[in-house]
């Protein structure tokens, strides 16, 4: 297999951390790391596999002869530099939500819907965290019996809200515990022992954007009008996003029979044995690379309807794992077509 | 008014001093307060009001001349103590889960269903933190346009599993700040920055019985079969319990008289303003009477369906407050009969 070179954009923020580590525990054959960065942060010595790599500071020139450009420095970023890397020749695949709901921008979770990635005119997106960990759990039962509607609550780390506000957590909660009261700012009420019904701005319609992103990704990664409502809530956890999903599909399912259609999708295990009080909680998700799933049940008040527990570490699948595998893809179909 | 005397079961435990504290703030004409716990925790001196009193250890003679009794001593203790309270000419009051389901005992929130307190044959039963602050915020909707189906998660502070578990959350938060690792012993999975999707035991059908009894009480309260599932979520929080639901009717209701109808109820505030960023949180709620309601907006992917967030303070209007309100009408009652 030729060797690729790889960009990764916001190379010292927590996704970008988390895409450098996972690029040297898997095997994508890779010639230069190119890794950048804004001018505060260029100059920050990363070890990578062998080699000391510097970070550089990200300009317009920065993408001549990458292959693959990994954004990840939020969406003005990847709207300014996106296209610039396209045009040095490289193919984008961008964690922020600035393109991912483009028409002719894939929007890409490769279990699920790894077919549209060759559609792709230079650019492809990551979804968003929640979704991406979402659709994993959906895709099977969606694809046995036809989902018709989902009501949603998420419990969401503050990993998601970035490297800072990780920091405010555990700083502000030394506080509290010391007697101390601290001004939050990397949120808008105070975190610790708290949680939070707020993540991304309002819309007019009194949905969050985050929980916009949610309805319109799944849709969208899914090619289903699904009906949708989501509750996306802050909680003070570090790692790992979780999901209190009620499904409703067009015919009956058992749960035995989800059980198995989860077991059987790549990338998820299902995690579910009520007499041993086993479930996936945040902290036993954090650092893994699959989507589990437990509290598997029928809601007997509803007909076809199931109710399930999604959890996930939001920044490997929800993120960078997502945007390697993506990066996987790319290469296999590369050297498939050439 | 006739001055009444009144015993608390539990005087030491979380609920029984917040009745303490409530009993303090509050207008009920008291002569006698008796502080009954077990051995163990007999002997603890409380100052209420002016005086001192002293923690005496239950027994089958503690309730002499009590008019009314408030057991937050748990299932056991109320199973074996109440009928004898009862015996002895008390009524009582009962914050645990063991007669709530019981048909001739009433299980009420004032605000919602006061009218079935005269009912009782000597005990009443006070439901659960989570049904009792959820019903408060359904009760004006369901009287205007009955509700058809729930679907429901919450996130329950610590503060519901008692001191112990309130004490774990503090230290192990700290062990692990410290680098420290601790074996949980009140919680089933480490609590500190984790979420753990279950309260309570499993019954056969794969929910729990925190779920059940949200499920089975809200339909005694409302008086109405509807359709409920719940999951039921512990969260690194020391009190409030927030609630996350999504409320179908059988006929539509706008936003803006959803909104009217919960500021025109008693106990109830609506905390609703998204260009604010205002909504309740657990921290805000915190030693509030009050059930909050926020984030309500319409679920525009499903007909006659509303969103919604509910908070309140799981030791007060869940627990201490509700059922010192119970005794404040039934005090009245005696009044208006004799």
């Amino acid at each position: 297999m030729d060797k690729v070179n790889i960009a990764v954009v916001g190379a010292t923020g927590m996704v970008g951390k988390e895409i450098i580590d996972i690029l040297q525990q898997r095997q994508l054959p890779i010639d230069e790391l190119r890794l950048l960065a804004s001018k505060k942060s260029a100059g920050t010595v990363v070890s990578f596999k062998s080699e000391t790599l510097k970070v550089q500071e990200l300009t317009e020139q920065s993408f001549e002869g990458i292959d693959i450009a990994l954004f990840s420095a939020g969406g003005s970023i990847s709207e300014r530099f996106a296209p610039i890397a396209v045009k040095a020749g490289a193919v984008v695949v961008d964690n922020t939500s600035f393109f991912r709901m483009h028409d002719n921008v894939p929007l890409v979770v490769p279990e699920v819907n790894g077919h549209v990635i060759k559609q792709h005119k230079g650019i492809i997106a990551n979804p968003n965290c929640s979704t991406a960990q979402l659709v994993m759990a959906l895709k099977p039962i969606h694809d046995y019996a036809t989902i018709k509607r989902l009501v949603i609550s998420t419990y969401q780390s503050v990993s998601g809200a970035g490297k800072e506000a990780v920091m405010e957590l555990e700083t502000h909660s030394r506080y509290l515990m010391a007697g101390k009261d601290a001004e939050p700012k990397e949120f808008l009420h105070p975190m610790p022992f708290n949680v939070i019904p707020q993540i991304d701005v309002f819309e007019d319609n009194g949905y969050t954007k985050e929980e916009m992103k949610m309805i319109n990704e799944t849709q969208k990664i899914l090619e289903s009008s699904i009906a949708i409502s989501a509750t996306a809530v802050r909680v003070p956890v570090f790692v790992s996003h979780a999901e209190a999903v009620n499904i409703e599909t067009q015919k009956p399912v058992d749960v035995a029979t989800f059980k198995q259609l989860l077991a059987d999708f790549p990338g998820v295990q299902v995690l579910d044995d009520p007499a041993e009080n086993e479930y996936p909680t945040p902290r036993s998700a954090a650092g893994q690379d699959d989507v589990f799933v437990g509290r598997i049940r029928q809601d007997q008040s509803h007909p076809n309807t199931l109710d399930c527990w999604v959890v996930a570490d939001n920044l490997r699948k929800g993120a960078a794992l997502n945007a390697v595998q993506i990066a996987e893809e790319l290469v296999k179909q590369r050297v498939a077509v050439g």
